[in-house]
């Protein structure tokens, strides 16, 4: 029983859908003035002398609208994009972002807004946006460095309300776990298809790869796994993020599930740290601050390749229904990838549109 | 069920979001011209002879936009809207929906729709929109006579790319069951904190109110009944809907849970009766049909006082997100019907405008 | 709608459930010796100073099985058994124990065990059998106190293998709650129709005795209510419990749930509380003791009156399902007490008679 | 499916189940007289005409215990135990279940009772139990020509009361389904890890192996795929026994998800027919059957390698529970197939000698 996800094939069909998409929006109007994306390095004191050896300095992307130059004493709502595991470049992000900007503000779909898309890659392929002592603090990364960066430098308008995040897969866990604990920061979010709301279906027990785990050597081997084994790198990735251990060698990270006995069995002690990380239980105990965000969005494709995603969403969906948080869930004709950009267009950036302060 | 829709705090907020919401306009214009409403009985022969002694005439109230007016060669497209169990005279539900949709208009946020708001009340306190032995035809009496009525009289986009069909409570569960079986006819459905999904929680087998119908005697106790059993009611119009039984005086109807041996169990057979009206259970029937609609939207309040609601929505959704069946899903701060008017303004008629074809 | 559980009938079937099954009891054979139940009153350092003005002597019965006296120098496994809530007093539970107990020994079906059953009610009517600053420390009282007194005047085999927790509704999530927390004192549990795994259908915000706690003025009124408004007085018991306020007046307890703009709406930080002390989100936080348990049973009926019973009990199950704890599942035909005794005699002993180290 | 089953620590733990399952007897005594085991082939006339080219005749495994000959009046109840998919052979079924069946005998666990194993392998590797007018009616094959050959054969106590059926994996799915549809001849089931509840986790719509049916161009594959693909061969073999379609080459069945579009979309019609053999839509459907079971257990190892599996069990479980159908489920610390034999022997075997009539 194989329930690794090939993701060479949906890497080449959204290639696909990308170009397809440039194909239909060439036919929409150019825009007025010129919008700017802009690279930068932030230093981040919050991912100094982390053990996996990644820069404290990360790249984020920005895009300005037009109207960010055009009008001069104007300051801009922004919205904040996370990317997923083992995902493309922020510079890649923020070019995609920057042409579905672009035109739906010259269609005046939308009020022009700040985008930013910082970096959440490590040497793990991803950092989860969280926490930890082995591969930093990207959650303050994100939270204090990040936004204090943009309030800083940039005619943000530098409120909650003003505030949104949004992001995809890992990034769709981010800016749900980010937006629950930081409601004062993060105003409104949108998850597309996120993942790790508990261990349960492809992320549960019942996967091999929890098994293969013990067969890597380095942390050097995990891009040549993505192919073939993406949810090893994942597990391996989870594991550093949500149970750090800095003396357990070679990985520095602690699974929750491990062999003995011949049998793979959960253990206790690190089944409770990743609780701590996970979306569903995450729920109830940060109901105070979740309370206080002005908006929730999360959808996913009805055929997701990571089967736990259509589970785990329709149960943080009941979840967040049993304790009174409004939200709206849309489930789509799709899979875990193939639809992302479209729905950036039809639905994120309306939405953000719409709901943020401006 | 009983919407006692809360006028106070309204306008605040309703404003705000048709600011929110209106992508292009952001003009307040007066309406021009006249929006008209007009009642009328139409025969059915699908409800004659009903065991209820309800009349086979029924009334229709419907709604024409200014613009049927001004535009005498113009096609509109026609939403339907099923009221709740014994809910207000369809003469009040259109006035309400007539001041929605001319202000919505007027102010460009919405096309100009036909609205039919057809009676869906019998003896039984409600018809649950279903073909009964006892009842009478209702579901042939909306899907045939009254959209032929409505084709044939009104100059409609006679397609169900142009029929969207919404309710409230009763009504969101007809509206549900309706546009499952006949995506031909409708294209799109908005369904309302829908009722009915399964017997669990309040209308489930630990409500006392199953072991009182026994000691109802005739039909006409039943407005009386309203205030203080309002279950109870609808259990007995639910069992004279789903389960006729012509044969079992005084109510016509078989409940699905009987007393033996001092204790409340389960009848299989009119369970099983039951459970082919019942919204869950219907989804992996219907699906061939299901999957030909257009659009589903179902929304709900996270404070609904029947406890089944919240519960069954979240279920229904699942079980339509397992089969692959697009939708979306929108938990809100509210109880039953605290919020229903706004809604209706916020989402239901902004979603049709912009989904069907005009 | 009106949720609230008559209790005065489930009293009366209860009353006649037992008297049938003690006319079918006495075609068994007698007990050979003689069994002894003695009943004592436990002083309890947790209990002082409580707000609710109990005693910190509270009534513990205890019952010892002829081989006690017969086999001087045996020593007996031990079962604490606690009640429900507002239920009758320990003496006449463990007098139905006690024939129980006599009959299954005589006629070889289980060991001879110890049982004890120490009183869980407070002036609220319940304790939940919980620390709380407002009614004082029930856990340590029954964790503590009570096995302390036990191991220390009685041949009992102290160590969890030899102990076992039972309870039924309020008493069966006293004895998840205790044995989760609690795994090195209590080896086994089993939990009859327990309450209290999450806030959800009749416990919902959907049942409107929520909004009637503010009309209670004392804590004397709750004897009173407890025929017509039964989860009132359970709510107001939880308040104080789960969420103790001193400062609170008259009830000294904060509702989870509390009217604002005419609106049921959830207050987060007390929600909270309640959360740590509910059955289905405490799983995961106290996976690693729950893990160390040999033995977990939960059963109740189908047609319980409670409706957030079988929904609870069904997901605290797949709670521990995903996070691997091994456990027994039992759905019978029957309501909240009906088959209590019955499930004791044919269920509970004979489980805990196989399971224990004796 | 393939249950290796782990000899390992699995006496040790069954020497301690037995001596604590034992109520009554706690003697070990040797086995007095000779068990046979008897291998026929059963011609069926519901298996003629299969497009799978399987022979109507098809082996069944008998195993009659010692006392069938030295009490040759007495007539004994009887198990039916079905294999699991691409299982191995009849005959080792019946050689596992004779030693198991021998020993508890001997030691007065259980009752003397016949065990029938019947074949349920084709060129599908897996008939399903289901009839299919592709595969045969395998369904007939065991309801009517097994049970018809056995009573008319062999001194059974011909009725309900006096027959279990149980199996594991694919034979768990057959063992309920058959007892759903059939509970006048089966009174009592006992599933083992059953697969096949709904199309969800590995069985949904997010496995690429859905994808890699087109790929495959006979059935004579199968068998060699059955290493690096099993549910592959799994869902060639359901689409032959649930959509079977003589006419689609040259699998001769019709997968539920079809490629459309570069994506994995349902198709309704298919699906539909899935629907009405996968077990949780069936339970709304064949309850007035299925009340009429006299006992129902169901268990699954909680690290189960096929991840639908703990999640279709509680969900089945689930709607048991809302439709007031008593069973029993069980959560064990183990995988699909390690605790098998263990798990015959403490549990299987001991539940029907307490419930079957003798």
């Amino acid at each position: 029983m194989n329930s690794n996800i090939s993701m060479g094939s949906r890497r080449r069909r959204l290639a696909r859908n990308i170009a397809l998409l440039l194909l239909v929006s060439n036919t929409y109007v150019a825009a007025r003035g010129q919008s700017q994306v802009i690279d930068v390095k932030v230093h981040s004191p919050s991912l100094e002398h982390n053990l996996s050896r990644d820069s404290p300095d990360q790249e984020v992307a920005i895009y300005l609208p037009a109207a960010y130059r055009s009008e001069p004493e104007r300051r801009f709502s922004t919205i904040y994009f996370l990317h997923g595991f083992a995902d493309t470049r922020v510079q890649d992000v923020i070019k995609m972002l920057q042409s579905s900007m672009d035109r739906l503000i010259a269609n005046k779909a939308i009020e022009p807004m700040i985008v930013v898309a910082p970096n959440g890659l490590n040497r793990y392929q991803g950092s989860f946006y969280t926490n930890s002592a082995v591969t930093g603090n990207w959650e303050d990364y994100i939270v204090q460095d990040v936004v204090g960066y943009m309030d800083a430098h940039y005619r943000t308008l530098p409120e909650a309300n003003a505030r949104g995040i949004v992001g995809h897969s890992m990034g769709g866990y981010g800016s749900l776990m980010l937006a629950f604990r930081h409601p004062d920061v993060f105003g409104y979010v949108y998850a597309m298809s996120p993942c790790c709301e508990e261990l349960t279906a492809d992320l549960g027990p019942s996967n091999p790869a929890w098994g293969r785990i013990a067969s890597i050597k380095s942390v050097d081997e995990l891009p040549g796994l993505l192919d073939r084994e993406f949810l090893l790198v994942v597990f391996i990735a989870m594991d550093a993020a949500f149970a750090p251990s800095p003396a357990n060698l070679p990985l520095l990270g602690d699974p929750p599930f491990r062999i003995a006995g011949g049998q793979r069995v959960p253990d206790p002690s690190v089944l409770a740290k990743f609780q701590s990380k996970l979306l569903i239980p995450a729920v109830p105990l940060l109901l105070p601050t979740i309370r206080k965000l002005k908006g929730i969005y999360i959808d996913y494709g009805a055929e997701d390749e990571f089967s736990h995603i259509p589970l785990g969403v329709q149960r943080l969906s009941a979840e967040l229904s049993n304790l009174g948080v409004p939200h709206i869930l849309e489930v789509y004709e799709g899979d875990h990838g193939d639809r992302a950009r479209e729905r950036v267009e039809t639905r994120v950036l309306l939405w953000f549109s719409t709901q943020l302060r401006h």
